[in-house]
């Protein structure tokens, strides 16, 4: 393949999304050059747009590419995912093999690490995932969402058939309310929209309306509202010694009443990106519908119109192609 | 001995504390009759005088008794200390030695139960534990706030020499510092009374007094502040995957920014009443100076004297004497 000396990314600065013509980034030792096929806009993406953590720059960390350019030769070709934490891998983090807590790291779209909304990307070649022929490209850029939602086995160890509470019916709820249901749990999954629920229903999953909510019941209730009154709600229908996991993240400063958390001895975790294995292998097995979650596609230099959809209240996923 | 038909208790109403004469509780079967001998001011005290739960009665939780009539002959003349939270013993907490966490529970000096600023005061025969010689009468009252601290290592299994921040240094910080010290923690305790840390410091425990604190650093850190800042504090010193315990029960709504706790993974642990077996061991072990927290001494007549005394600032713990 010739390689073009520019490529067309998308630019953020101060909330203005824009299309731009960018020089072709230079290749450093280790890194793989991928061409982007799609990539997915995240409810992250769209707080960056928003200002939040003072970014400017190209966005964009959930993505499939092809690689054309890498040290290794066998990666050429191959269809990828890429893990967005570029650990030093030479830190206490690492050698633990947390790299995902690095302190040294770059984050793929969102600190310091020009991002996938681009015609081309640069990802560390130990960072790749070759994406199995069942799993279309589409589907595969649910790859990073879909490892953060598994994030959650990870962390906490949760007996089959236990009830677990999902709280919102966004992307990232949908995705965990699935994951944890293909993982044997009994899920509840409670949201204000009866057709976004209609896709977990669609799975087998259990949801619900309601806002009169069972309270001290659930031994694990995920908060993924993405509100700040979600924890508050995650932490009432918690029963004692029971478990809250954060998976919503809200700008500013949360208020919670510790006094129940104390009195019922609940732990809460806060809980971020996941390993990608996990969530490949939960993709090709068919079990997770992910491209029920597709709300549009839009051409790259259509970027700034994509935005603007995806920041419609209750828009899923909007996808990009380059 | 002969029962006298009436005692003296200290009686809580709207912020008012006053010594009163109470009929002799009647003793249900199940239950022991106890002759408290000492009993401490703690500061939910303090909060139930200033109107908290709504409380009106007898309160006290800390305290020592003899045993003066019981079902069980053995237990008669027999020095105790009463676990505080009387359990139904039939429902599934119970079941799984959860007591603690029974929903039909009432709570010694708390919740639906006389407390123990009385001459005489009622608990289960099953709350009873037998202190042993080795531990002084004054001593023994810390033995439920020894619990409390305690119950943190039964929640969370931290390795030998692992450094621990304990953050405060009031009567709870002091004793989590000493108990996790004592379980060979490498514990940092941050505060802002040097008289205070001096306890600390003679048991050869690391303190602090700089509000200059490292950041993302422990893997552990106990907020025993007392204060709503704490929980910030704590989980500013933790380090990612770190562990937070949550032991200042602060009333109303708490500001915490979650950003931190999901990126870093954090994990928050609400803790609060322990067993009393690890406490009493520990104490009867001489490796606590449970002795030098004590701030003073009322007669149970003085009670609203002892109750202005605690609730002055910095003041450690207030014993009562019947």
């Amino acid at each position: 393949m010739n390689l073009p000396l520019a490529m067309q990314a998308v630019h953020l600065n101060q909330g203005r999304v824009s299309v731009r013509t960018m020089p072709l980034p230079a290749r450093p030792a280790g890194y793989a050059l991928l061409r982007v096929l799609c990539a997915g806009i995240c409810s992250t993406d769209l707080e960056l747009q928003r200002g939040y953590y003072g970014f400017a720059g190209v966005p964009g960390h959930e993505f499939v590419g092809e690689v054309v350019e890498s040290d290794t030769p066998a990666w050429h070709g191959k269809r990828v995912a890429g893990e967005i934490n570029f650990a030093c891998h030479s830190c206490s983090w690492c050698r633990s093999e947390l790299e995902r807590h690095c302190p040294n790291r770059t984050v793929l779209g969102i600190v310091n690490q020009p991002g996938a909304f681009a015609e081309f990307v640069l990802v560390p070649e130990s960072n790749l995932h070759e994406v199995p022929g069942e799993i279309s490209t589409e589907q595969a850029v649910f790859i990073e969402p879909l490892a953060a939602a598994c994030e959650i086995l990870d962390q906490v160890t949760i007996e089959p058939k236990t009830p677990v509470a999902v709280l919102g019916d966004g992307k990232l709820g949908l995705l965990i309310a699935q994951a944890l249901h293909a993982h044997g749990l009994h899920v509840v999954q409670y949201g204000r929209h009866a057709d976004k629920l209609e896709i977990s229903k669609g799975q087998g999953i259990e949801t619900n309306t309601s806002s009169d909510r069972p309270r001290k019941e659930f031994p694990y209730v995920v908060d993924a509202t993405g509100s700040a009154e979600g924890l508050k709600e995650a932490v009432a229908m918690c029963r004692p010694r029971g478990t809250v996991i954060l998976k919503s993240t809200v700008h500013g400063e949360v208020p919670i009443d510790t006094a129940p958390v104390i009195v019922d001895e609940l732990t809460l975790v806060g809980s971020r990106c996941g390993r990608f294995a996990p969530a490949i292998a939960l993709l090709a097995s068919g079990r997770i519908r992910a491209d029920s979650l597709i709300a549009g596609e839009f051409a790259l230099s259509e970027a700034p119109a994509a935005f603007q959809k995806a920041a419609e209240k209750g828009t899923l996923k909007i996808l990009l192609k380059p």
